[in-house]
């Protein structure tokens, strides 16, 4: 059982604190600049990019996740440090070096993530006296929510307690992404912090679980970045009894929470979207199959104008399932726009089109639902509209 | 050796006539019904969508391809005619049926492609006074061009001359399709005409990398359709040596550069385009990896409004080859846009971004080439830019 928490972030889990300043890196005067911080060593959980091209906070952090703890993150936005070679990482180095050294704490035990224009080099002077000048603080999370953000209008956080009979502990994330946002992760940060004792294998299989239910179900525009990193970090000073695979269960409902509870905060917020659309597949054969073709409706290009245009077109529905290489029968289909049966067992049904499109205009979210009648799985993917509004952001974003 | 013919279409190849109608099937007054008919039985080849929902015509024409030969083809836009269970089926049936009785030819010898909203019914009425009211004529080419259109602005169609030592043969082609248009095929019909003798294996196996060199190598939207259907008849009449796998290069050469014209068209006419992105990726390990790498260039949304933008940004660039699984080393590639260097082995070049920003806005296409420097195959791909009017476009499409 758990609770959700009242204007709840990271630093809502006991032990972590955090800062933020504006060090000068974007060029608006906002924080660009933050450190998490937690006041012991952490067992550490990380998911990163599959993108081939890794930026070298990726890099450095993988190095640095060899034992598979860190006590601090140094994260800045306005700057990928992309693409950049050798300088890439010794400036990912120096990031890590500095936070060390204000910490004291060993370099090894710092992440650092960036996120921001790929292929301009780090500005380090603005870094080295930035970092100095961070405060760390107990009530810093919302902070840091905010230092992370790029093209994101809104910070996304939250912080969860979980009661599990005798004891309790809290969850807390936050995450940053508006576009490239993809299946397979997108350019996303998301940091969570946990006090719950965890077991270090069974705190990477729920992170790569609760990843796969809720940040690779979503997609605004197809791409994933050189950048994104999931971070989960256990402190373990809730002192409860160890949480392992066989009594993980709470846990990783809890962490799917969190996880989708951000995930669905990044579609909302994506660039230029007008309308958020949720896609439930079920009776698919396989849960594979469901989230597929979740996905599937979700990315396509014609179905995310349609959603834009509040325009019933079940027709390209279909056809973004029957690009996948799922196992369907055209003539056991059903599918639901907001409620409404559109299409029967194969066959178009006499809806009527103009009040389903009142319907969909009054509507803040799109729900498309569809029923494979072939399995007993289900899923559900998210995902945003395609508006005018996303290519004027994106046809001009690195001047 | 071949020539270009002035104004050539699907009917400057001897033999082969067309003639087209407005039967009411769009709402504006436009051709929509027409047929192409050959005066002999033809060796057909055939390409079909991959998508697993397909359309009744799409069926159909499978079915009368079981032995490889037809001599017309029946089509019509405004009007899918997919995703309707049996009533699809005996339409497009109805369709061959009173298409054969016309022409006085075997049903099986009719294949069939519809292009439009899915959905919606056929108006058999319209079909049935419209097939009757065609006339068929050596020159009636331009016009089934015109009548195969749906978002299309303008009709696509070539025809070339082949001189082979003693002999020479013709290649007509026509195509539509400009929106729904992705790797493995798209909403596209793809008609074409010979009169060369080509035996029945390699004129299938010519036709596959024909395609696989041109509309698999396109990109507008990443959508595929239900209808994709290419068909290329075979008269034989120009009573050459029959042209088989062996003596079949210079044949093969021409179906390529018939269908890579064709395909460029598509993307030059693509909805909403501003600029026409041409990617070579070089020196890739194999044929496949550059194939991809092209593709995925020119499928990603964020080269897409970079390009609508004019904004040189290489990095997004790297981020679609980055996702793909080809072999690639980062150090090792080099990247060109409109020519200019900006990334090279591994590092931004000091290039001068306004100046580029300059030549983007004066070049009507975006030239891509990225240098793998890991091995010897290259490719071309061919994509659209993303603009708010191909969400215009599309927000609407079925009002």
């Amino acid at each position: 059982m758990y609770n959700l928490l009242k204007s709840g972030n990271i630093t809502s889990v006991p032990g972590f604190f955090a800062g933020a300043v504006y060090a000068g890196i974007k060029t608006e005067n906002n924080l660009d600049l933050a450190i998490l911080y937690c006041e012991t060593l952490c067992n550490v959980a990380a998911v990163f990019t599959t993108n081939q091209i890794k930026a070298a906070p990726v890099i450095l952090s993988r190095k640095h996740l060899s034992n598979n703890m860190a006590q601090a993150i140094v994260v800045n936005s306005g700057c990928a440090n992309a693409c950049l070679a050798e300088q890439g990482l010794a400036d990912a180095t120096e990031m890590a070096n500095l936070t060390a050294e204000k910490l004291s704490i060993k370099v090894e035990d710092v992440l650092v993530a960036s996120t921001g224009l790929i292929g301009s080099p780090l500005p380090m002077n603005k870094i080295q006296s930035g970092i100095r000048d961070i405060a760390i603080d107990k009530d810093g999370g919302h902070q840091l929510a905010m230092a992370i953000m790029t093209t994101d209008n809104n910070p996304k956080e939250i912080a969860i307690e979980v009661n599990e009979g005798d004891f309790k502990y809290r969850i807390g994330g936050v995450t940053k992404g508006s576009g490239m946002i993809h299946p397979n992760m997108a350019t996303m940060l998301c940091f969570i912090s946990t006090d719950a004792v965890v077991d270090k294998d069974f705190l990477q299989i729920a992170l790569n679980n609760a990843v796969a239910n809720s940040f690779n179900l979503i997609d605004v525009d197809g791409d994933t970045s050189t950048n994104d990193s999931v971070f989960l970090l256990s402190s373990g000073s809730a002192n409860n009894k160890c949480i392992d695979s066989a009594s993980g269960k709470e846990f990783q409902n809890a962490l799917n929470e969190v996880c989708i509870q951000l995930a669905k905060l990044m579609v909302h917020d994506a660039e230029g979207v007008t309308k958020f659309i949720e896609v439930t597949v079920k009776e698919a054969v396989s849960l594979a199959d469901a989230q597929n073709a979740a996905r599937a409706i979700c990315s396509s290009s014609l179905v995310k104008t349609a959603a834009y245009g509040n325009d019933p077109n079940w027709g390209r529905i279909l056809v973004a399932i029957g690009m996948t290489k799922i196992k369907l029968l055209e003539s056991s289909i059903d599918i639901y726009i907001d409620d409404i049966c559109v299409f029967k067992q194969g066959q178009p049904t006499a809806f009527d089109k103009e009040y389903l499109r009142v319907i969909m205009s009054n509507n803040e979210d799109l729900r498309i639902v569809v029923c494979l009648n072939v399995g007993a799985e289900e899923a559900t993917a998210w995902g945003s509209d395609l508006s005018e509004e996303y290519v004027r952001i994106n046809s001009a974003y690195s001047t």
